[in-house]
């Protein structure tokens, strides 16, 4: 019998994805189905990103330098520099979204079997990547009641083995909103440095910061030069997912001659995209205040509806577009199901990522979900209406089905 | 000390692309430099492609589904009907680039530490991809004076072991240019029911037949639905390299749920390009006949070429656009480099490949070259007077620098 790999069978799902064909089905029946599980903003791509694919007008459509097209690099300097980021072109490299620079990361400072320290709940590909090349991702935990902040780094060092090559953050933090505060980088830099470990920084939400928080960046530590690897993206920040435009930059001269390695071994990026990403690199930064009030709103929408349902724990994140909440139900991967198969109210229900999936350890997140925020205020009012709606009804299922076990497994059929 | 990882240190760089900063040292120089080593067509990208480019008007780009966009699976599905290789939309998974789809390949099907066979000499990027996720490519040796064809079925089968889970095959063959018979797979087939085998047939090159040669598909061989894996790109059919834009296929259901997860692990491919790929399946094959009979033409200008050179061994090739020549020279490495520092004819040059690149057991490979015919025809008459010329006087110069060794290690500084 002709078997594939266990890697293919042990492979997770994405978590984010698997719920969509309920989705679908429920809005054949005719449902509105608000879509709050993945990070695919509404926002319009910028006019001079469209323009520039529109523009595309080289008779052969080439393959781009492994490394990216050098306007591109200039482009991804400059934008950082004048985030007081200080990278040179040759600090960089394009890649195929902010996932291949993960994979190149982890490549980089890992081989097979060696591990490195997340905090969990994280962003789920992180474990799908590090899984297809054997590396292993050692997971601290962080709660929702607390707002999901950094252990003490007692807590982190304690759980650094000999195998640990480095500590992987997202900031802000994709599926927490959290933002880490300059003081917390410093105590994880001055572990890498103690413990001589990688910090990979995975900063694509990096103008996403509300209440007039500013951003730190993982470069902007001192002496983090030889330590820091930053993962970066135009997905978030120009509402362009489906470039497929990312960076890696470090300052390490041995991570990034491996990851041009890596790099020719795919040939090169999207070539068109590169034009594209130009394009909202040179843009002027104050094109982004709007979208940022506009988030602003968004989030302080969805922490209004949850405010509304009593016992839901959520702090008011900080970043980026996601928000976990632990609801006041018992399994948030069922609840996720069952709004979408038997539950509407007026015609409406939602679509939510159950946090399960975002957490490495087994049995965490079973009550909470991931929101993103990327729906326009009017319709998230009407989403978290039908959250709440939908939170409430489901108690009530629980509740029946707990009386009746039987009923309940045919139910989750 | 902050190390890289081994497989970062370890990890191959591109023969193909290492010599490019001796060739922009000799365009600096005023030398016009022939590039004959990279895959890069000059063909224009057919307007279709660019139009559909041009066209993309969505206001927000999105993501695409994490297997393809529906429109454009379908579109690849009707292509391959019409090349009588049965594949439905739900047995094609669009990759980001043919690169890709071999990187998924592996993961389907091999767990870290098992083995591929592989005919040497291969692309040089097989073995990156293995080499990121710890597959072994197994290379079984094919020779230029008998045009590389695949060594008798019994000397396959005896490289098989435990650890075996597959063959792979280019057909056409980068870098040989050989196409394989129909008996030829047919053997492979039969050996891999045989065997419990997978067989991996990478046929981006499926159109670049010559001499009305007509190219057998892995898929049209009887009884390979459970063991054949299609690899696929648009980058060399439509010259579209920068697109992006590849498939992987099958028929066996569970390689294609692996697949499935591991597309969700990198989100999508590029958006543009799905509709600008779409725009070319949709084209009349006829489109392709000009450029086939101009890549004969160019083949048969190389292969000429080539005759004028006292001792070369190279039988003609039948598809693709590369061929393999061994030279009658020592050090093909060496020569490369040379041609590019050290040689010109009436102020121009070639830049070739060393085929030692190409060939996994170290020292084979040696003296020979392998050279892409992608430009046209008048560059590349003069792109071979001046190989002819630059072989000359490289033995010559070999001849001088065997006689003093000292000189010769200076010289290749």
């Amino acid at each position: 019998m002709l078997k594939t790999s266990e890697r293919a069978h042990q492979m997770q799902a994405s978590p984010i994805r698997k719920l969509i064909p309920f989705a679908t089905a429920a809005r054949k029946k005719g449902i509105t189905v608000y879509p709050l599980n993945i990070g695919q903003p509404d926002i319009h791509t910028p006019e001079p990103i469209r323009e520039a694919i529109r523009a595309f007008d080289q008779k052969v459509l080439a393959y781009s330098p492994s490394p990216g097209e050098d306007f591109l690099l200039e482009a991804f300097s400059g934008y950082y520099k004048s985030n007081n980021i200080p990278l040179e072109p040759s600090e960089i490299i394009v890649t195929t979204g902010g996932s291949e620079a993960i994979f190149f990361a982890f490549l980089a400072i890992c081989d097979a079997g060696e591990e490195v320290l997340v905090f969990e709940p994280f962003y789920t590909n992180y474990n799908g990547v590090a899984f297809e090349i054997d590396v292993t991702l050692k997971a601290l935990t962080t709660y929702a009641e607390d707002g999901f902040q950094i252990p003490p780094i007692e807590a982190v060092e304690a759980a650094i083995t000999p195998k640990t090559r480095g500590i992987l953050i997202c900031n802000p933090n994709n599926p927490t909103g959290t933002v880490y505060s300059k003081k917390v980088l410093e105590g994880l830099a001055r572990l890498a440095k103690k413990r001589n470990l990688y910090i990979i920084s995975d900063e694509v939400y990096r103008e996403f910061t509300y209440d007039g928080l500013t951003h730190t960046s993982i470069l902007q530590i001192p002496g983090m030069d030889e330590h820091a690897i930053l993962i970066d993206s135009i997905s978030k920040r120009y509402s362009a997912c489906g470039a497929r435009i990312g960076v890696i930059a470090s300052k390490n001269r041995d991570v990034m001659a491996g990851c041009v390695k890596f790099a020719q071994a795919r040939l090169s990026s999207p070539t068109v995209e590169q034009w594209a990403a130009r394009a909202g690199m040179l843009m002027d930064p104050s094109y982004f205040r709007p979208i940022l009030e506009e988030y602003q709103r968004r989030r302080d929408t969805v922490m209004e509806g949850f405010k509304s349902i009593p016992g839901v724990v959520c702090k008011t994140p900080s970043g980026a577009f996601y928000v976990i909440a632990k609801l006041p139900i018992n399994d948030a991967e069922e609840f996720a199901k069952w709004m979408l198969t038997d539950f509407q109210t007026g015609g409406e229900t939602v679509l939510v990522a159950p946090a399960g999936g975002f957490y490495a350890t087994e049995g965490l997140g079973k009550n909470e979900i991931r929101i993103s925020y990327v729906l326009e205020v009017e319709k998230l009012k009407k989403a978290m209406k039908a959250l709440a709606a939908g939170v409430k009804a489901f108690q009530e299922f629980e509740k029946r089905t707990k009386a009746s076990p039987a009923k309940a497994a045919q139910a989750s059929k």
